[in-house]
This record gives structure tokens, sequence and C-alpha cells, in this order.
């Protein structure tokens, strides 16, 4: 899958999280690139985004690297999350980078780092697996 | 903090997740209830609670059992989460039942489990570690 | 599988951590037990275990939990493991209490938690991933 | 520190894993590589190499990471780790690549990938959490 069948996925598939206005912005067989832009509504008092935003934006990235490899299975599931939170981001958009580590028939796992644009310094780090369902 | 203290304290500081209307049931010095009651937001096509749901309720309520017992600092922030996503949770509330593995000066971990009301079966399991600010 | 049938496939098929003298103290349904006795060769400098024994102890007790139920497919493997290491453990025999979360088809996932015998304080805790071959 | 003395570092704090033979390659202010070679007593029945050692393996290789940076502070101690096993290895030596991806005051954070000698596949990766003494 492309970029942008990806991106109609998300919408399609995951409209509860809409209002993140994630963006695809690249997909090849071993990488992704996700962007959540900055709003107001993903803010947490005192500038911060919460971590439940930066793990959404972490489980959407490697999952959207899944599909893009297997096709769009809406019943593969995320099974177990590795996450650490490193800094307070930066004012601005995040940026998921992701990787996939392993395609196998039963399980997939890929890996996720968070910065905010511009910046080097790692927000969030992740490992993610996912259950792949008999093709 | 009561579990009264608790809930005002989650309203005024965390208003992004209010539409969540998690309640806190119980909290002493070891363990804590948080009920996320089922709502039609909440679940994903096909019934099911998300993932990030699911890991804002086990973060929502580790985090709330480490503030009962040093007090209302904002400043504490989680710091690592590992997570498991065990089945697809039955239709109804979810109860989330955390409990405190270690209080120290400037590290506090805990484990939750989530079922839904009226299950044995386990939903979802996570431990999740805090960063305390110095006091 | 029974506490000797798993003692008896340890010593069988994991020769290589004979050293560490691993006992299996109980095992049902849902729960085992399996004891480290305190032995120079574990102790680190300072009379502390070290953090890879501790990690050898943990899987192992979840894995003969899980094979307890499946029996002994030795083709069960360890797909992920989020572990925290709470304390510095007193000295003398490890204690840890394995429970099973999850039996699936393709997944067993089990939660350990380890103390010092006589101390109630834990010193560590994990969760498990198993990838259970075909049946 | 440099490879030589985190080399000797190695052989003089942790003289029980010496049977390992680790191999510190390469240390920069955010890489480290360490080379595990092959030996016939790390190797299980099958030819694979044990969980316990590449716990190991990946235990130490971010240890001696952020030790390159702060000094022999013997008191560092890990306090959290999210591994995945991607694949049975190769035969033959395991390359461990770890990145320091945080270096707070109380907290640094490290990620490594481990691979065959040889080969482009993951066989592990793991994040590590170290809590760092007061200076």
């Amino acid at each position: 899958m492309s970029s942008s069948q990806l991106q109609e996925f998300l919408a399609r598939e995951f409209p509860e999280i809409g209002g993140l206005d994630l963006r695809v912005e690249h997909v090849d067989e071993r990488c992704i690139r996700v962007r959540l832009p900055a709003h107001e509504s993903t803010l947490r008092p005192g500038g911060t985004i919460s971590g439940p935003t930066m793990f959404t934006l972490a489980d959407v990235c490697v999952y959207l690297l899944v599909l893009a490899q297997i096709g769009p299975v809406a019943l593969a599931v995320t099974t177990s999350v590795g996450m650490n939170f490193l800094r307070k981001p930066a004012p601005g958009d995040l940026i998921a980078e992701g990787e996939l580590l392993k395609l196998g028939s039963r399980l997939a796992v890929g890996h996720v780092r968070i910065h905010a644009e511009g910046s080097q310094e790692l927000v969030a780090d992740a490992s993610l697996t996912y259950s792949i369902p008999p093709r």
C-alpha cells in the first residue's frame, strides 16, 4: 500500500482518531514516517503532548507500516508494546519514524522513534508487536 | 489522597480525557480500582475498545495510585510502559485494578490489570514506571 | 505436567542452567512457584543477584507454567519480555511466582513476581510472551 | 572511557560472565558495538543461543555505553528492560549495536539491536533503562 492508500485506510477505519490529523509522509518496504501536526487539542497544560497521544502516534505508525506490506487487514491486532518517554517535546509537530524489525507469518515487530520537527533529540521510542491473522 | 480527591484532581488537571468519564472507585496504600464506563465514543468499529483508550486507562490508574501516596505532584511523569493486549474485551464497562510494586524516592512502579466487568478474563496488563520529582 | 515432570524436563532440556539448581515447588492450571536457592555462584560482588540470573528465573518460571498446560513442547519460544528490577534482593533464596494471563492457540502470556524468601517486597516483576507452535 | 578501559572494567567488575568472552569493539559518544564470540558453552541444543545469554549481551552492551559517558560508576543499575526475540540466530558470532537514546541526570536509556555476524536480519532488540546514582 502507498502513502495515500494508507492515509485513506486510516480515515476510513479509524475515524475516532481523525482529530489528530495524522499524515503519512513516506512509506517503503522497511520504513514509514508519520507526522502529528501541532494542534491545541493534543496539548496538555504546560504545552506537553500527552502520553496517550504519543502512544497513539507510535501504534498507528507501526500498524500502517505492517499493513503497507501485507495489505489492508483490519484484523491485525497489537499484542504488546514497550515504550519509553524520554523528554518533554518542544512545541511544534511531532515526527514518528517507524522501522520494520520482523515480518513473520504470525507476528510482526516494529520499532518507532518520535522526535519534534527540527530536533534530533528523541521524545519517545517504542517497540510494538502485532499478531497477523492467517492468510 | 482519597478517591474523591483523586477524582477532583483528575478533572482539574486532565480535562482532555474528561470524555472518558473515568471513575476512581477505590484507593488505599497499595491498590486502586478505576472504572471506564461503556460509551459509544470509546468503541471502535466491531465493538472493541481501542488500544490507546486502554493505555490511557492503565496510565491514569497507576498515576493516581502513585499520587494517592505522595500527594498531588502534577510533575510526576511516566517514563516507561510495558503493556500486553490479551483479548478483545466483552461489551460493557472496563475495570482497571492497579497495584503499587515500588515507591522509591525517585521512581515508582505499578502493575495494572484490566478486565471487563463481570468477567475474570484479563483484557490487558501493563507495568508502568513514573519518575518522581525531588521533594 | 506435574512439578516433578517439569523438573525432569528442565534438567533434560536445559542442562546449561543446571548450575542454578532451580526447583519447581508448585504448579497448577494458573500458577507456578519456582525457587532459586542461594549459591555463591549467582551472587555478584556486593551480594546482589545479577539481572541476567533473575531474567533466567523469570523466563524459566513462565515457560514451565505454559508447558504444564500444553505438554513438553520444546519448540515454544519466548517472543517478548518486559521486566522491571525493583530492589536489591536480600540475601537468601529467591522465589518466583508465575501466573498465566492468557493461553491462546498461538500466544501465551504470563506475569511473574520475584521476591526474597521471607520478604513481601518485590525484587522484580516481568511479563513474558511465548509463541506456541501449531499443534 | 575507551574500548580498552571498558574491557578492563568488565573483566574486573563482572567476573561471573567472563566465560562469555564479550569484546568491546567500538565505543563513542552515542554508539557501542560488543561481540559475543561463538562458543560451545552458550549454545542451546539445536544450535540456538539462549534468551538469557542474549539478555546478558544486551544489558552489558548498553550498560557499558552509559559508563563510557559517565565513568566507571559500578552503582548504576538496570531498572527496566523491554526485549523482543525476533529470530533464531544463524551459527557464529553475535554482534550487539547499542545506541544511547537519553543520558539524563537520573536515568539513561539505550536501545540495542543484535544480529549474527554477516547477516542483516535482527535476532533481537531491546530498550534498557538505568538509574544513575547522584554524582
